[in-house]
């Protein structure tokens, strides 16, 4: 089978969308991506910080070290 | 003994069937492989993580760090 | 979608503001970035440690090492 | 003393048999080696995790990651 | 905003001076910093252990590996 | 003061000797050094692990990972 | 301020001499270095590791992995 596209082209197509983020460690973040790089850093803008699925913490603006991502998911 | 394969090809021969992913900490990811990269970053579509073995929340698509991954599974 | 800019244009254009860095372990810290390269290590201005959103210890100015640094957010 | 083998040469020496692998972290796998490249990921068939040496799960077919990997043994 | 310095030039900056450094793991070291290269390994003299902000043990002259280092702060 | 050797000559200087091996996490491995590489992937046979310096449990012939390991000893 | 040494001039100089060793996760090894290479890998003779500043363990020669050492000290 032939590869339709790449694991990065993900990212490039849910740019301006909103995506969930699980860190190391187990936090979640979820926010609006606006830019993402080879190394998977990404900025979110309108983020929060969630506990069990619920907000727990306005972030806003934030650039996420990609080294630190276990996944990122549409949402 | 010569290698028929190597270890990349087994990725490339499960494309579009369902795998079973375990993560450093333990969590383990299943869902259908769609693409991966020589880093084994991986993009999984109708993922769902699991918790003993039974469906524990339903992810979707979603892009996986292949810095983080133990063993990937085809089931 | 095209990338109006890359993750490390947020650092470029916050330069001179303030930023709350969360580190591996949980620490985190608040200053006044004023440097950054290519491996995110940052200078901070002004900063002190936090420990529930409140001042806990100042530390005025200091080179903190990219690698161990989750996110950085302006403000 | 000249080396009569280099270590990755044990890896193919032993191809199509069984390996035990320990992983960090302490999980433990055996099945049956058919693949491996530079960075120590290995393919393994007949797979199946070990909890105090009796098999715990079948696993069959699975890809490992060589960086996650403590010690590679022939059974 | 153009950086006026890079992060290293504040390492330059402090050459003779006293810092406080933070480790993964917690430890704090104190000393004079005589050195550092492009990996942030650092020598320092009239080096000590920290504890809560006091001088735990007497260190003297040390070298220490860049890539556990947390930050370095003049003092 | 001129080295008289580097420190890979020393596991050159030991090859079909017994050495003491300690990985990160504490364990401890003994056996006779057959082959190593650049990374210190060592290959050892008569290989044991140990327990407060008694044999624990047989293991064979073993390739180690050279990453996880803390040091080796010439026993 | 110039750089009168660059931090593995300190190994070079006391190359010979006896230094303390500290290990992530807190092992202390103290013992006479012979050479080191640019990766901080490290041999040591009449090697000893310590706990709280007493001898409880002699180990005699042994490589160090340079990755797992936090930081060296002349003694």
């Amino acid at each position: 089978m032939v590869q339709q596209e790449r694991p990065f082209d993900l990212l490039n197509r849910v740019l301006g969308q909103h995506v969930l983020i699980r860190l190391k460690g187990g936090t979640q973040i979820r926010g609006k991506l606006t830019s993402f790089d080879i190394h998977m850093n990404l900025v979110l803008v309108e983020a929060e910080e969630l506990d069990g699925g619920e907000a727990k913490a306005k972030i806003g603006t934030m650039l996420l070290r990609g080294g630190n991502i276990l996944y990122v998911s549409p949402v």
